[in-house]
């Protein structure tokens, strides 16, 4: 120690000792600035639960989105029945999910398949906590978050993937059949693509890619739809023995308006809550990243499905428009939280684009999709899961494959779906029940009772 | 200190000073650590705040919820005015609120009553805070969380409370008869009935549970709905002198379907806001588990509530689902918290079969609830308070208490208020208004003057 | 030092060593306390981007608001094409602000003007982060929050300014002319009025107080609506040769009242989100003074524009007591965080007067404003903007220079830009279109086709 050289021996030992303190103290001090700079656990574990929560009611939110799209987009005399239908399946959804489909989806996944036990709840941790019988904070914190706020999130997913399917076969299909539809959608099929993929099985392990479910959710979505529109056939009279297209506008503009900002409202919950966490200064950046590219994507897909719709369409079209927004959405739900600002941008016109091709296309391979949920979910998601790999990086044949398993896993479960369930019970109503529409006929209720109503061109072919 | 026995004197005089050092610093750094493993306090204090204002945003939301349920169930003559009281009794119930019922609810209870103050705000350390005058910090924390944002989120449950009450009642009463009732109900009758319980009164210490309101927002409001109807009457020519019901659907069904997916996303914040707190991990899972139960209930309740819907009605009814929604909502808030999630289901459900039957009986005994308020929220709020010492444990005879004070005092209340406002500046409209409806003759105002309207069957008895 | 006068030397110095170690053990205990005693720098990191996100989700929902308001404000057969207008304008904005606005407002902002540069993105520390190329944690977390949560929130701002102009001009003004006048009025003149104020300009240096946008947005907006009223003109047949008004009801009273509603929800996010920040208990007291202005205020407005109604139009007006509340959550927009809770209910009542006579004023001066955006927007947005200097102090003449400097900016640069495009492509439709409405003659489609329309009466003048 040369620089104490000239000092006593006792002054030495002073200063060593405060030498010593000093940079114990430093040490000390460095320590809980370390520790103060980091969200401490317990407020992680915090933010974490309570940002699925509220995230998770905006994307319940989106049920009441894809109602009102629908039931503003069936003609009058079926707008009841759509509403029936979309309460009914997100309690179904909801209520099979808890039952058997989370299990399947995220319990001991192997590589495909989850477990099939019965019913979901919190930790046992967790209910020691809350009954106050033992203080379990510790083991609790280090889950991450809560277990029932995630499987909260996770249950508003499926809601969504049964939500697409109702739109496109509206008008002609049965509640009840419908109902069971969903109700194995939600329970089984849903879960076993979410077990290869979020749940950690075989495609998760290959590096597909697909941060909220361009595919998981809304391919999926749409594949069950496509499946069901081949199967129950087009709806009466729409089209026509002459080649020609009968058109059947929407019915309610405004409510199909209101329900596509709800859809856009809930998915910044959609993508944002895909985070799956909300502890950190990189998550927090990272939800921004999500929020800011969903929203640009959505503008470019109405920006671009109006611009395309007149050389498309033959006229700017309001409806495409719409069904833009909720492409672009779509489209860049594959990687909001990887891809660049202007790479959004270009993910949701693209996204806007197809949707709006895909709409005319339907028309000429005359498949009847009410809404156009096949364009908006099936193609537009598509092309996000595949575009996320173009402007981000990783294998496009992994996408691709993902696309491919997924796309053909579904459409084939589904399409069996629909032909036992025609088989049996039956799935289409009557042509007589379709004629008069589905409120009066088979509910006793009409949506709008009091307005008078334009007799409707004729229906037969 | 026989360890340092063969040390000179001065290495031990460094050796003990060492070991003093690096006693206090893990000392200090167990502190730290020990601080930083729970939210510290004024994160703490930041969540239970902004959980307080975020929550309570969705149920001011509940508001237009209500909105759209009553004004697309009543018919298109009266939609307007419907309209028109449920914005007024949202300002009316806020202002009240502000001026008088707060302390009345949660200011110095004794057993029975708060303080008759006027006005309310932010404490003396939180105004010196925001002024800069001092930095009062530690003490602002200490509270918990911001004196209004507890405020604001009281004061949208008083406003639920004043929405249930306008749907039973609508399309005979007068509108400042009306509001005049709103008045006094949010200033007076539901902050009484709200000191028994939250503020700490005489129920709260006999063990009465009620989580988030079923009987003290969802019952009082149904028991001066009842109150209401008693007095005013059925509207004209409801009840036929044959013995039959003249039917009135609702007159705009996408609108109530929107107003119930509306309720639903804002009953997250009525029942998760109710945990009152999220300042820890404890916190964090209850709300967790809180929605998750107020969502299964409510899915239950859809589904039980359609399922008896035929038996009960004549017809799979989609009136009777939404409602089942709102009545398994109702149902579950007693308990979120403390119930398993399978209760959940069998509450909600039972809640959906009650008020599915309800509306039956309310009918058999020709009492006209235009929005099947009471079955939804009276029978349903009953059946809730009990269920949640049936699932959970608690005294029964202390919730019968509680339902059997709290509805004795709100229905013998609001009854005599009903008729006191009808003894003085009249309660129903004459019945030539009722017959052109009040929005045409009280309001000079259509709801949708464009459209043409099918000719009403007669009123006349 | 006497008081270690008696020990040997030896003693001494161990003495003065554990008298050094305690003080600084205290002293780093102490720094470590105060550290944990506040919310660390990374929670608040995390509060105030989450925050942001929240807040700023609700304002997205605001468009939602204007465009059920709108839609529903106008004739049936323009309601189409203003629903076409507002997603469309809402994408443009959220566009152009992306692209140049942003920068033009915040980025190196003189007094005048910011940055000419294009795009925004996050910075390159949270790229590093995000991408795991460094651990920028530290330097990330210094910027206070997410760069892009604040982008979203700003966005979010500029997309309500362009949806006040869409309903005032309804009717009568072409798609691609209206959605360049947004392009315009959100990549430019917006930016400009933003930099002057937020922005930290010459209006910011002088001490300007506008918290939420008073006058920075809803006036801004109210200025750009009224250049347009005045440069298109009143809608054919509105103020008849005879000097009476022909009346335009509203053609959807539910939906108008529902865009009300949405708007106060939305409300919360756009002043409590003003506070920006969420990271202190300072902060969270102030946003909950916030949110109970705003709403106190817009109740205040309601009943105060329904009380004046009757002796202003003639009647109760439920119009009025809806733009009442818009009125006073405009008004209270400029000083939420700062003045007494009994001076919101003053300001949002004036603002609800002001409202209601405006509405009428603009009558009597032949100015057609089909949705009274410039008496809720602008003439609300000035009240409020000199209220804030009344109730909670600062300069009156700093307050009416900003009201002045910027009401003239923009009122003439909106002007010119009006008229130029006027000149060139074209503003008003013709009148034909008018005459038929803009949602057959333009778009092919109609809002409510099924639906029987009465005959309109004549539109000529």
């Amino acid at each position: 120690m040369p620089l104490l050289a000239g000092l006593t021996r006792r002054r030495r030992l002073v200063t060593v000792g405060a030498i010593v303190l000093l940079t114990l103290g430093v040490f000390v001090a460095k320590t809980a600035t370390a520790h103060a700079s980091g969200a401490d656990e317990e407020t992680q574990f915090i933010l974490n639960t309570f940002m699925f929560l509220v995230w998770g009611a905006l994307i319940m939110w989106m049920c009441a989105g894809f109602t009102m799209l629908e039931s503003g987009s069936v003609r009058t005399k079926n707008a009841s029945m759509i509403c029936l239908k979309n309460i009914g399946l997100y309690a179904v959804a909801g209520l099979a999910y808890f039952v058997v489909g989370y299990n399947l989806m995220y319990v001991d996944v192997g590589s495909v398949i989850g477990s099939l036990d019965f019913l979901y709840g919190a930790s046992d941790d967790e209910i020691a906590l809350l009954t106050e019988e033992a203080d379990t904070t510790a083991s609790v914190i280090g889950a991450g978050h809560a277990t029932m706020s995630d499987w909260f999130f996770q249950m508003v997913f499926v809601a969504t993937t049964a939500s697409i399917v109702s739109g496109a076969i509206a008008e002609r299909i049965k509640l009840w059949s419908f109902l069971l539809f969903v109700l194995i959608l939600t329970a089984i099929i849903y879960p076993i693509v979410g077990a290869w993929t979020w749940g950690g099985g075989w495609l998760a392990e290959l590096g597909f890619q697909d941060f909220a479910g361009s595919t998981i959710v809304h391919s999926t979505g749409g594949w069950a739809a496509l499946a069901g529109v081949l199967v129950v056939g087009p709806r009466l009279g729409k089209f026509r023995r002459d080649g020609s297209v009968k058109p059947t506008p929407p019915s309610n503009i405004l409510v199909v308006t209101l329900g596509v900002f709800i859809l856009w409202l809930g998915w910044f919950g959609f993508n944002g809550g895909s985070q799956l966490a909300l502890g950190s200064a990189a998550d927090a950046v990272a939800m921004s990243q999500i929020l800011v590219n969903t929203n640009l994507a959505a503008a470019a897909g109405v920006v671009a499905a109006l611009a395309v719709s007149r050389p498309i369409l033959g006229r700017i079209d309001l409806f495409a428009g719409l069904n833009g927004a909720i492409a672009g959405l779509v489209s860049i739900t594959a990687g909001p939280d990887i891809v660049d600002h202007y790479w959004a941008i270009i993910i949701g016109a693209i996204g806007g684009l197809i949707c709006t091709g895909g709409i005319k296309l339907l028309e000429t391979v005359r498949l009847d999709d009410v809404v156009g949920a096949i364009p908006a979910h099936l193609f537009a998601g598509v092309w996000g899961t595949l575009a996320v790999c173009i402007a981000a990086g990783g294998s496009f044949h992994v996408q691709l494959a993902g696309v491919a398993a997924i796309g053909a896993f579904v459409f084939v479960t589904t399409f069996i779906l629909w032909r036992a369930i025609d088989a049996t019970i039956g799935l289409r109503v009557s042509a007589e029940v379709e004629r008069l529409g589905q409120d009066s006929a088979e509910l006793g209720i009409e949506a709008y009772p009091e307005f008078v109503l334009m007799p409707e061109e004729d229906d037969r072919e």
